[in-house]
């Protein structure tokens, strides 16, 4: 039950106005930006100056990811938040992955494990953070239910241990610190057959968190929730379902776009490689998701917001990294061992640590959004200086 | 309150047709196992093939089990699940003390702690998992106190504690990585002095849990219990007690004889002694446990099942662990310290860790107990390729 | 709601007999020891006998103290505890602050990091662990408003994170194990940048969980009080500050005179600058602090015992810690980074990972208390033998 039940707004008042009704509304103004998605396409291919892709390119992913939005929320609102939050992390993250499968074909695999770390970073602490203070500004605290959130992490948590077990092997049985890295060279054979081991039982593990938060706890994760007061006519689930394909897709192009100008202009001002993958593009190229599920904190849907920020670094631990490695022995010059270094381990560890916690016991206030954007800060600033 | 109070069976009915129908009730059946006892003892002694004493011993092992499950259940029913528990716990453990204090005479020290860390990981992943699991897979949820499960939970945590300093005090004292645990020399005075006092203070807060447990919080580890529907009368206290003290001493001389089969198997199939002593010999060796903390669970006696298998671990790691540590001054070659490895370090931590968040709400899921027993799978095919 | 209101004790009926009346009541007897105070000082400047300095000064602190928790209590009662407890922990750190100034300026930046771990240890394990015991010690259990201590125990976990990362930087970055503090040297610029920027996150934390805990979320730190029933008329807001500030003073004054004594008396018994540090000074300069939490948690104010112990070690992790790096800038022969040993690093997270959980839930007993007493001993002892 909320403290603070989310009232009728104004913008209801518009939904039978029709499309330019809607478009100059509350809800209606991302749209306005359609036509710098073209724009950012067209300044990509023809080579124009970094910042101006990147001004066009910020600006054409706000409509992308309001339409995520909009097609999440009427989905959640037909289907329950859990079948909801679900498929809109899902469709944020496949391009997350077909990206990192390129990455993997070229032999990065540094670059593809700084940007998994950066992901599951930026959910839990930047959006999970900001959502939860920007949801809680202006009220007493936001009410969630523990155990759909608790069950996530937990994910999270398990998927922690599945990180730090091949790195102490690594760093028992190895050549000891520094780790090994550091060499783009390929990994001795029993520490990519404890990795395959490893992603198989987090496979598992994540298709037995889908038959729960689906299924037989289904109801865990669909709380009651308030009547939908945005402007429109309501969306059928099919309808929903496409346009956060269509979405999807759009944020992903968008955010290559992006990420692509602003990490051109990140090493040209000197940050590292590995700044840049862990914070740079994971700021940039999550900053739909980020949207998203900051709208929803501000609408007191916190449930979905969690939902989404945990659901997403628990989907990238649990699915998109277990298939990158899995992958690796079909693409790619060598196959990408499970082993992180101690920054990524370290911060990984706290940050789940600190999520666990907060998501205990089911209320939330603006201070712990301030702590978890704190706790990113200071990870950030470590990693900087790396 | 249970959310699937457990309905009355069927066997409550053959509770007066005398010992054949007992037999070959529901309850009965593993007591028809009893002659393979004597048969496994004999091949034993007999030297006979590894696989048939496995056999003989492994089907041997389970009348003894049932019988230590009805006996504490009988406990339960009449003097509270707190100290049919803990007499549990205690019976079942008595058997493993002295089996390492004869390892300890034979300086075997590595073997010695190898199988208190699989004990410990055993029971709080493997144990409490598979009860979760199987307890909660017809169920929504179910619930236990809170209160009871945290304090011991809580004492594992300061075991933790008590694990990782003297193990940093050697990393940062000692001759770095790797640690001195390869060679079987004796540790430095300090190191010792220190497991000594850190041996004391366990046993001294184990005697703690006993008074908090057993004396002035007893009522939070006895909740309101169902009507017990096993067959047969009901038993007294007296004799609860001489049955579980004759099936504790079944329980380790069969356990015994199944571990000997087992360790033998294992190692001729190129199994290392670290996996065979933390995976192998601490499945094996807890199997009666096992059974009964799942019998437990499935009848919706959860809270027994968390007593028991966290009650278990507890035991070990501030009861045996430190026992042996000051026995190992008057037994053996030389004193056996209190620093385990990086692998057990890491492993403990991250287990306690998740059991802690696991039992801090006081209800649980399947997709609880599933999340340990993965835990579970990444430490061992960890220590497998160790 | 307590499960064993204070009740009406006899002092009450002392309230109106006058200073003598009031001086040998239950309430009023510390004050009978204020001589001790000039003699103290008049010891301590004729450099008499160690031994005579600690006995005068360790008589002469408990006035001080006791002043200090009656003022504290005149404020919860009119301003609430959150005010009350925020200004007795400042009044009660000051003076660490100003001592450790000066030793910075001499350049003892070990001494300082020590003094500042001793002093987070001593509060969250010693004097909560003290509190919990003593308070529950004749009752089932004592209640806590579990918002308001997990957002300070969520502080000192972002703390925690932030004395992390930049000993993990040092690590992998610098001439790896051992750590350099060994060397009386300056760290190298890049971890001097970091130390800065992490102080700077935590003075900006601190200051964000001082509105939330004054202002915007100051109702979860004043639950409903019993009534006053120490001896004496009741205090204006004005009268308890200025009452606050001279205890403030004089416990300072005192506890300086105090360390000074028992420092050199454990030195010359051969004990190491590093336990005298961490341990010795931690608990003899920290006597007064713990004998007011103790006292409140006796008359059953747990909350305000919380908000003392866990308050004051976030104040000296999260405002003092950074104050004093800072300040290195300008005082001092060269600046100091906010890099700990392994030791310091591994008793803090351990202490605070458990003093988190222990506040999760709301409700605290003995045996609580108890455990975290065995995990400031387990630390101690292993500080002994560094």
């Amino acid at each position: 039950m909320s403290a603070d039940p989310h009232p009728p707004t104004v913008e209801s008042s518009t939904s039978t106005s029709g499309l330019p009704g809607f478009l100059f509304s509350g809800e209606g103004w991302p749209y306005l930006l359609v036509p710098l998605i073209p724009v950012a396409v067209v300044l990509e291919f023809t080579h124009a100056g970094a910042t101006w892709v990147f001004l066009a390119s910020a600006l054409g992913v706000i409509p992308t990811a309001a339409l995520m939005g909009r097609a999440t929320e009427e989905l959640a609102a037909r289907s329950g938040p859990g079948i909801g939050g679900f498929l809109n992390v899902t469709f944020g993250n496949a391009p997350e992955l077909i990206i990192a499968l390129f990455a993997l074909g070229a032999g990065l695999h540094e670059v593809v494990k700084a940007s998994l770390v950066g992901s599951i970073l930026g959910n839990i602490l930047l959006v999970m953070g900001a959502s939860m203070l920007a949801g809680g500004a202006k009220r007493d605290r936001q009410n969630f239910e523990p155990r759909a959130a608790s069950a996530q992490a937990l994910l999270l948590l398990l998927a922690t241990v599945a990180l730090i077990m091949p790195a102490i092997f690594e760093l028992v049985q190895g050549p000891g610190l520094p780790s090994p890295r550091d060499q783009a060279v390929a990994y001795p054979s029993d520490v990519l057959s404890l990795s395959v081991g490893v992603a198989i039982i987090l496979l598992l593990s994540y298709a037995a968190g889908l038959l729960f938060s689906l299924k037989t706890h289904a109801h865990l994760f669909n709380p009651a929730h308030d009547e939908d007061d945005h402007g429109g006519e309501p969306w059928t689930v099919k309808r929903s379902v496409t346009m956060l394909a269509i979405a999807g897709v759009a944020v992903g192009f968008m955010s290559e776009i992006l990420v692509g100008s602003i990490t051109e202009a990140s090493e040209s001002i000197g940050l590292s490689p590995f700044f840049v993958g862990v914070i740079v593009v994971a700021i940039v190229g999550n900053a739909a998701e980020h949207w998203v599920s900051v709208y929803f904190a501000v609408r007191n849907k916190i449930d979905l917001s969690i939902n989404i920020a945990v659901g997403s670094a628990a989907q990238i631990a649990l699915f998109v990294a277990p298939v990158l490695v899995l992958s690796s022995f079909l693409i790619g010059p060598f196959p990408m061992a499970l082993v992180f270094n101690g920054f990524e381990i370290g911060a990984i560890f706290l940050a789940v640590l600190i999520a666990q916690e907060i998501t205990q016991r089911g209320d939330t206030t603006w201070f712990e959004g301030l702590q978890l954007l704190a706790v990113y800060a200071v990870l950030a600033l470590t990693f900087f200086f790396v």
